[in-house]
């Protein structure tokens, strides 16, 4: 479809909201989205190719980008950049297709201010405070004051809320569903008055 | 369920948009709406009850309801006003229950105006200019000169799109499906973080 644009849809929730599952499945049932090639400070590897594995540039350039605020979300790892560049989502939404970015909290209220109009964030919960203590401490591996620890970091990460768009609860074993409201929301969002400009312009001309 | 609002969705559209028979698809698969009791001015009948079959009240209260915004939307029907109280929403949303009004276009606009964030409002288009033109020839009853005023009228109201917040297409002979995007809307739209406040109350108590 040419008329209309796409949308960024944030992913987001504290830990124990069971996001990374939740967007693996809502990939499977929703692909009208773009394919977003990252940027990197690491070297090319051989056969590696610039503008489809990753957009390779200098770390001067890529901390230029992130202060002029051209970098939706980044993070380091073995001393190297890696993030979504705000260039190549505006590439991807112009062509008409969505992007799904699966992030952390705070993350989601960055992207959202860089993208306005054009980002959609949705914050993922356990369905109450028991379930997501159980969650926690259901994995078993932890002391009881790293548990209390990420238990006060959710509650701290859900005060976020304010800055994000969509609500959902997770329900506990029905990760489907959850993917199902999240295909709900990205339906409804497409359907909203004020993006519907290039199909008013090309099917109602004047 | 009482740990969420209630949200008033008004369904419109030009004519040619096929308001009415989606409106009524919609009510068959989507039940959570309360029972809205009109207001009028005419007499009760032998039989009907006050707060039940309508409230009664005198054309002077009426006027002055209208006057003060405490009217959502009323008709002229034979010499008697009838229509929807503010309150009378209010009442349902509190509920959990949500309510479904089809009105005119203009009418659309103003509900919103009147309930804020309470209300969504929701305008069906025909897929494009040439089908709309097709809708309305199509009841072959009408001379060419109404035609085109019909015609110009649903471009017309077409501008208030801005006062709406979804536009959604009818496509032709897809009525259920179209009926379909709305309980899409309505689902998105009670995921709203804005309308969360009772439920992270409830379930996430500080």
């Amino acid at each position: 479809m040419t008329d209309r644009n796409g949308i960024v849809f944030v992913v987001s929730g504290p830990a124990g909201s069971g996001k990374g599952t939740v967007v693996e499945k809502l990939r499977q049932i929703y692909d009208d989205v773009g394919v977003s090639v990252s940027a990197t400070t690491r070297q090319p590897r051989p056969g590696e190719v610039h503008g489809k594995s990753y957009y390779y540039i200098s770390r001067e350039e890529f901390e230029s980008l992130i202060a002029n605020g051209q970098v939706l979300e980044y993070t380091q790892y073995n001393g190297n950049y890696y993030g979504t560049l705000k260039s190549e989502a505006e590439r991807i939404l112009e062509s008409g297709k969505d992007m799904i970015l699966e992030i952390e909290v705070d993350g989601g209220s960055q992207v959202k201010k860089l993208l306005g109009d054009n980002c959609i964030n949705i914050m993922l919960i356990a369905p109450d405070a028991v379930e997501l203590e159980r969650r926690l401490r259901g994995r078993g591996t932890e002391t009881e004051d790293a548990i209390i620890a990420r238990l006060n970091r959710s509650k701290e990460e859900l005060k976020e809320l304010v800055n994000y768009d969509y609500l959902v609860i997770n329900e506990t074993g029905k990760s489907d569903e959850c993917a199902d409201r999240l295909l709900t929301i990205i339906k409804a969002e497409h359907m909203k008055a004020h993006r519907a400009d290039k199909y008013i312009k090309t099917n109602y001309p004047e």
